[in-house]
């Protein structure tokens, strides 16, 4: 079991270290103030099993960090937990860069030449970044099982081998098959997932629910 | 049967082309020149069943017009076709805005706030333009057996209800079953079709064929 740093308190972070703690990992959950109202309702919620407090207060804490800020503070965020702390570390980046501020359908606020994945981790160089789950509503990302029998796609990548194998045991633990966890290569590839959620917000928006996922069939 | 322009003389084109023709089609190709070699070859392979032309002369044939253009220049070779050309009619574009200038991966020269789609629709506001089967491989577009028994999704949309109908009666006669045709919306879903490519490619790039597609399960 792993002390694990979920940075972000919204929905994706809510989920993320509620599963992680219900595996047995440590969460230190970490916002932008040392406790915000949801924090104290996530601490409240897991009985004490967890802790929270700023963002370097967790990152320093976590010996693997979860982005789960919104992809467009992300870096903002991270640069707020500190280089110190986040050095050498694996850094989960479930984020998409969603821009709601010119109405909807969203666009992104970076894609096609970079990725938030690919600023996270030029900004962070000695991290290992591996963008992961950012393809799917925040419920399915550990729960896949909620769908078609578990059997969908999942997308990974990152510069790290090491760490890809690590963030790989941790989402076969949320359920996920190993066959169907794609490794699409180095961090780059993060702009294929995040430009995706172009698609994925239409596809939501005609089925009117957030309970789905691609499969690559061949 | 329809007489069915074909704009471009790509593998795209030619695979379309040859279906549309197999079908009982009339297929009139269109190209920058009047007769290109492919062109010619692809008359000489069809047995006369093909005549080709300019972008104007083909379309000023055609009833329904298929842009298998590149994507980067399809406004202008729809601008060579001619608005009077195109003028209510139903047009089929197939096309990505992939621009390979850059180096591989290649970018998109069109994205997040605007797609080819949406381009042409502008540019020709009394076409009836259709986004469709632009991702997937030529190949699949017109045989989707070839994957998954050809269980797997493909996207349509544009403003036009009628417009969309015709098309997912010609997808139908590609093999595409009815319930893997989604209909998307209006023709700004062409963001999400077209953005999907970035993801395509890395997927594509990892299995190291193109004989893929995804299947949207719930």
């Amino acid at each position: 079991m792993s002390k694990i740093a979920v940075l972000g308190t919204g929905d994706v972070g809510d989920t993320i270290g509620s599963k992680l703690i219900e595996l047995g990992h440590t969460v230190i959950m970490g916002s932008r103030t040392a406790s915000n109202e949801k924090t104290l309702l996530f601490i409240a919620k897991h009985g004490g099993k967890a802790t929270a407090g700023t963002y370097a207060y967790a990152a320093a804490k976590g010996e693997i960090i979860f982005n789960c800020t919104r992809g467009l503070f992300s870096v903002e965020a991270l640069k707020m937990a500190g280089e110190e702390n986040l050095k050498d570390k694996i850094i989960v980046d479930v984020s998409n860069p969603i821009d709601l501020s010119k109405g909807y359908p969203p666009i992104l606020s970076i894609c096609n030449t970079s990725s938030v994945g690919e600023e996270i981790q030029n900004a962070f160089p000695s991290a290992k970044v591996v963008k992961a789950l950012n393809t799917v509503w925040c419920g399915l990302m550990v729960n896949p099982g909620l769908v078609n029998n578990g059997d969908h796609t999942t997308f990974i990548c990152g510069n790290d081998i090491n760490a890809k194998q690590r963030v790989i045991e941790i989402l076969e633990s949320f359920g996920w098959d190993d066959e169907n966890i794609l490794d699409l290569g180095n961090i780059t590839a993060s702009r294929g997932t995040e430009m995706y959620l172009a698609l994925w917000l239409r596809v939501m928006g005609k089925m009117n629910k957030s309970t789905f996922n691609i499969k690559i069939v061949r």
